[in-house]
């Protein structure tokens, strides 16, 4: 098997650099890959000298700038040619690297995807996958915020590139899509749904019919596809009432009748946390580009980065931007 | 004061007649206002049999069909007249009653309500509004479901409406106006965000900028406008995902570690059915009509009906059809 090398921006996000970089040693000590880990030269050896690799698999790449996440991603890629996200996408477009995961700017992570490394021919919009926590495991949700305002003819590759990508990398066989609509029947939905169904009808894929946003939860299909503006509401909504949630009846357990100690607490949590640790999937991979590009969260901490780093293996492995061409 | 009369749709919801009627009852006994209960004259006789009340104030209209929530609303609307809904609101518009509550199919209120009641001039699309449980109290959401594919000049009407129910139904006075969005900076969204962004900020609305999903179960703002099929996916994920979680809890709670009774959830469970319980609001206001419709929740009982009944009575005492067309 070939060698992989995936780039790593080392000063993206909240805990960067000492959880990306200790993120990245992880992976190669564990999967025997190789990384590049793209930043400030001298930080980023400061942090490799605490731990112990092989030193053939690890390379630093300097690159002087940052790009926050308060910039305007698209001015921010033009003008900062020598940040962690330009030069380490680079590195991808050069075949220096097989992947570039980033816990940065989501935007310029986007942006910089896109111009950058470039799109699959045929692609009309890369999108942003996100496994979604389910009480059954994951759900793919695609697209999850690139695209805002989408066509049907999106909305369809969407389905094959997600179908591709949870089958290889997720190991689900002929996974089941589902298009988040707000009705189970065909005739239901919006001007962009009702057509996008006829389309998914029409395909190949295992077409599970649409999906109410109530039984996304429960785990209703493998994949659910929708537009990035109607997918992002998903997503942040569920952070939003989840944490809402668990604060009242965490108040009312501790302070409320009971007055349980919070570590009683704990446990239950924990089950809900591993439940729906987005740590466990690594990041959120950008589907549509010439390679790939994964952005993990921003509070990622090592385990997020190796695992998103691990998701980049599989994906090389198994070809993934030869398999979404083959579907189109 | 001028007496206020409410048609009630006797035959609707998974609680009929049962609970409807006796939720009419409580309405008129507690509110000292009339109600006309609509549907199959003998079965709501009998259900009449049940409870005292001033006999003046209750009356009784014949509707031998019942309209059911898998029927195509419009193909039902047009051949049921003698339907429960369609009668029902045929007394509104023929002003033998102020208003029209219904547990029975949202489609069919809908687009009954938009064809028999008729919308106020000027008015581009009535929309549904919810009154969506937050940590604080609740949010008014607005549209829930209504029009699935909106214009910006919609929104407006939508945050114009919703400013002027909440405001004097909910009695917060110059309600903060949000606009749903996947990001709170102006230029963040799609093509429909950013067109309705530039109208409430020239507005005269107390409009607090974008609201992000994440922030809506904290309340971010009184009233949050967005598109129905945005609205609606935001209504039933809440749904699904509050009941996922709570699912989590209660399994680890009562099988997990602690094996504790699943009693001991009852008082923090409670709290959060408190919180999260749309009977006390009674029903979702279909705004926009020449009257007031409202669409109880299919699974109301009795309280949740009163409590419609009651905010068509706060609807009418302060003309709120008349300062809706103020706002135009």
């Amino acid at each position: 098997m070939k060698n992989i090398n995936i780039a790593v921006d080392a000063m993206g996000g909240d805990n960067a650099p000492y959880e990306i970089v200790k993120g990245a040693i992880d992976a190669v000590n564990e999967f025997g890959l190789s990384v590049t880990l793209v930043g400030k030269e001298e930080i980023i050896n400061e942090e490799l000298k605490k731990y112990n690799f092989d030193k053939s698999k690890v390379s630093v790449v300097n690159a002087t700038e940052i790009i926050s996440t308060e910039e305007s991603p698209t001015i921010a890629i033009r003008r900062k040619k020598d940040s962690s996200i330009v030069v380490g996408l680079n590195l991808v477009k050069n075949g220096e690297a097989s992947a570039f995961v980033s816990a940065g700017s989501t935007g310029a992570v986007l942006t910089g995807g896109t111009f950058i490394v470039g799109r699959i021919k045929g692609i009309e919009r890369p999108a942003l996958g996100t496994c979604l926590p389910t009480t059954d495991g994951f759900t793919f949700l695609l697209d999850s915020g690139a695209n805002v305002d989408c066509k049907s003819s999106y909305l369809l590759q969407f389905a094959k590139m997600a179908a591709v990508y949870v089958e290889y990398v997720m190991g689900i066989k002929k996974p089941k899509i589902g298009l988040v609509n707000i009705g189970a029947e065909k005739e239901k939905g919006n001007t962009l749904t009702k057509e996008t169904y006829e389309l998914l009808e029409q395909s190949e894929l295992n077409f599970v019919g649409n999906i109410e946003p109530r039984d996304i939860p429960f785990k209703a299909a493998d994949v659910v596809v929708c537009d990035g503006f109607e997918g992002n509401t998903i997503l942040k909504f569920a952070e939003g009432l989840s944490s809402a949630l668990i604060g009242i009846i965490k108040e009312e357990i501790t302070s409320g009748f009971y007055k349980l100690p919070a570590a009683f607490l704990v446990r239950p949590f924990k089950k809900i946390k591993k439940t729906f640790d987005s740590e466990e999937v690594g990041g959120a991979p950008f589907l549509g580009l010439k390679a790939l590009v994964v952005k993990a969260h921003g509070s990622s901490k090592a385990k997020g980065i190796k695992n998103a780093i691990k998701q980049c293996k599989i994906f090389v492995e198994n070809d993934i931007v030869l398999k979404i061409e083959e579907q189109l």
